[in-house]
């Protein structure tokens, strides 16, 4: 996987932004480790997506059809503003419950959006059968190898900037992210999954042996709401991530206040999940403890952050 | 002066953050040089001001009086978080004008705010009677030596972050900021500054050959609109700095929606006035320089971003 995450890593060169990294000061919050914060919300579309999105797109052919994929969410935008950097047509299939402003942010991409079906999963099913008629590239949101190996670059690229992490912490959805970074980092750091307590993915998987369909609700539903992990996702973070820490959706209203407060960053409710675990104490540092945490997405509802 | 903000580095590391740079890719808006942006509103208190206000207190004997400065903006709130910091008393100045959510703001870090005058010079003229009477150290918000070495302290570290640099593009209030960082490039890099057009405080000073009086007004007046330039501040800009560019409201506005819809940066009006020089054209950079500039300020109101 490691040498799949470098190949990937080369070919998004120049596609995806470097995001930076910030050091917290000790103490910040009453955490005494020492924490370093990836700011990938900075990334195109606010999201690590397009990373996983590149790598996938540019390791295939590209029929005339172009890539489809099924999300509303930051998955879709993704690939629509894949697709357009790359000069490919885009469909997008979104479930009648998305949101009118989503459909409008995937069409000023340029894609083509279909409106089908009363949930993600009634969406991806339309997709899937659309595709086998077209034949487009499907761009699944975790569960395909370049999409792994994609957000697995965002591990490589904080190893570089950070070498000597102890801990990344990473919130988790369908896993695609955590698996990616996780098989980088391959037991050279301990990867933390954070999961809301709403959405408890791949803690059920890990506990059950395998993916299964769990119920998922809650705040960050939007990016982290994936009702059962990636196959692949499942088997690498079997392997390679210690533990999965549940988080309430109050802490992680809490910690989306406290970047913005102290940081001036906006998080959406899943960017602001792994950071949630540290600062409510679902993750529990040793004082030197060297942890990265990984701001995912920035796509908040600034109106949501204006309530107090 | 390059000593002046070594020593300044030296004093204030561990109280302010080392703030991270991002690239931008090439062709980013339609601007065709390599611009590298430094994200100084992730500071403390969201922007740049505790790089001075810890220069300025730590470099002095702080009496039982504690500090005291007038400003009911970001220097006022810098110098509260400073003092909470040190654990010295602060009190803080304001004018009437000043909403009552910066005051609240100011007294959350334990300030002593006086609410006095009609205008800012009026706060300021009673603050200097009130310091003269108390001993309190006077903080001012540009116009001294340790301010501007602190503040000189974001160009030391960007340099150090970008050894590369052609080009420094900021922001310009009462000149603390420019005339600090331009002293610590001193020509090794083109430093321009950007007024908004409503606060032409430094152009207008460099044209009459010293400080004068102007009328100021705008988007970005409550973190730029500084009637007359520091003098100091004004020396060293007439030194170093290779010109100062205006800026139009509407395009401080655009830069500010530019920021958060293409990088997810909430800048505040005064905090994307210098990459609205870069945007509007109002600065054009050759196709290969590589062009340095600081979002100096986060502290937005949210709920006018919202507005389109």
């Amino acid at each position: 996987m490691r040498s799949d995450i470098e190949a990937a890593s080369k070919r998004i060169a120049g596609y995806v932004r470097e995001t930076p990294v910030i050091h917290l000061e000790s103490g910040f919050r009453g955490v005494d480790a020492r924490v370093i914060v990836k700011l990938e919300q900075l990334q195109h579309t606010g999201s690590f997506k397009p990373r996983g999105a590149f790598n996938r797109i540019l390791s295939n052919e590209v029929p005339a059809a172009g890539v489809i994929a099924a999300s509303g969410g930051n998955h879709g935008v993704a690939v629509a503003y894949v697709a357009r950097q790359l000069g490919y047509r885009a469909e997008i299939f979104v479930p009648e419950v998305c949101p009118t402003v989503k459909v409008q942010r995937l069409r000023s991409y340029g894609a083509e959006v279909t409106i089908v079906g009363a949930s993600y999963a009634e969406a991806l099913l339309a997709s899937q059968a659309r595709a086998a008629e077209t034949g487009a590239l499907v761009v699944h949101a975790y569960d395909q190898p370049e999409i792994v190996a994609g957000q697995g670059t965002l591990g490589r690229e904080f190893a570089r900037q950070e070498p000597e992490l102890d801990t990344v912490l990473l919130a988790v959805g369908g896993g695609g992210l955590i698996a990616g970074v996780a098989a980088w980092f391959a037991g050279e750091a301990r990867v933390i999954g954070v999961e809301p307590e709403s959405a408890p993915t791949l803690a059920s998987a890990l506990k059950a042996g395998k993916p299964i369909d769990v119920e998922v609700g809650g705040v960050a539903v939007d990016s982290l709401g994936a009702r059962r992990a990636g196959g692949l996702a499942f088997s690498l973070a079997q392997q390679y991530v210690e533990r999965v820490v549940p988080v309430s959706d109050g802490s992680i209203r809490a910690a989306q206040r406290a970047l913005w407060d102290d940081l001036r960053i906006i998080a959406e409710p899943g960017g602001a999940t792994a950071i949630a675990a540290l600062l409510s104490g679902a993750y529990r540092p040793a004082p030197a403890e060297r942890v990265g945490v990984v701001v995912c997405g920035g796509n908040a509802d600034l109106s949501q952050l204006l309530e107090r």
